[in-house]
């Protein structure tokens, strides 16, 4: 049967894969992304532009007023540098926003319980377990678990990746015809061009070069 | 021994009497009002001034903007009359709001971790189970769970008034030195003076008359 789901989109690979994924399994979706006061604010442009080639309802949430709140991480803090290196590297934590995705999965939650949609999507995946403890199976169960205690109407939570690689991620994606260079947005640096080093850049590269094999 | 809390602090009663409460127990307090698009931004101007006298460090952030997203309900939506009567009515499930405690307090507890604090205390007591599910104790039971599955530092929930009526909050806040009429206020219209009929002020009445038997 299915589903009116409301998806976290960011506009990187893992959600825009996620997005096609709802899309094609037959589901009504909303998609919902948040402007947190994160660098790499050209993410939404692009999560912008294929909710526009995609025909889905998107609504950018701006919180960056609770960016102040969140100090100490390299991608809310302009005076932190952004760490190069693997996801798995100790220099990683630095990229650790305290609480972010509970934060960005309550408020759009309440924003599927309000239109009466039954659950909402994320893209965690096995990558990200390594750094993000806001991105591991106990954490997705537990939410899951606190928000069905906190509201009248029920909402599950869908996380088809969260024991998938990104490197199935992207075969996915590939099925589905999505073209990543041009539809998605990675680097945690918000310039002109991605940099290349950071952790996310290199596991996009990393990720874009398995999926070849 | 001594706590670093956060206090959920909306400038009402019960988080009044929470606010004095911890201060009397010694902890290192700071205190986060939320603007979500509130028809009561009253009770904001009255945390404000609360903080001052205590020497309490506040803040007041701003999240109207997911007011939008959260439709539907009497508090948030201006077409919506604001139902007369008692909490336990039927008509007060108009007031809630899908999902705000959970994305009060996950900011709160993001708020919590990136100051090093260790715990984050709100306000709820038995008068509100009847009608908000997230202020029951298995959603708080649930909440603290989820915080700390996603989270690398471990905040706990302190919820002391959990079991409490509001009528024995009161008490305890007399104690403390509150002087309820000059420095809280609860009516959920806007208006210059309280209504005397909306849920929370036949609510606050009533515990006001019941607290000087």
């Amino acid at each position: 049967m299915a589903h009116k789901t409301v998806c976290v989109f960011s506009g990187g690979m893992d959600s825009t894969t996620l997005l096609y994924h709802l899309l094609a399994e037959g589901d009504e979706v909303l998609a919902i992304s948040f402007n947190y006061g994160q660098r790499q604010g050209k993410e939404l442009e692009y999560a912008a532009r294929t909710c526009e080639k995609l025909g889905v309802s998107h609504r950018i949430t701006d919180i960056s007023n609770i960016n102040g709140l969140l100090q100490g991480n390299a991608l809310t803090s302009g005076n932190i540098e952004v760490p190069e290196g693997h996801y798995q590297d100790e220099s990683m934590r630095l990229t650790v926003v305290p609480n972010r995705n509970m934060i960005m999965m309550s408020i759009a939650g309440g924003y599927a319980i309000s239109q009466g949609y039954d659950r909402l999507a994320i893209a965690v995946h096995t990558g990200d377990h390594a750094i993000y403890p806001d991105c591991r199976p106990e954490f997705v169960t537990s939410f899951e678990k606190t928000i069905q205690a906190g509201n009248y109407d029920a909402i599950s939570v869908y996380a088809p990746f969260i024991s998938w690689t990104k490197t199935r991620i992207v075969q996915l994606g590939q099925k589905l015809g999505i073209d990543y260079e041009r539809e998605t947005w990675s680097c945690y640096r918000g310039e002109e061009d991605p940099c290349g080093k950071c952790g996310t850049c290199v596991e996009r590269a990393e990720a874009l070069a398995a999926s070849k094999k």
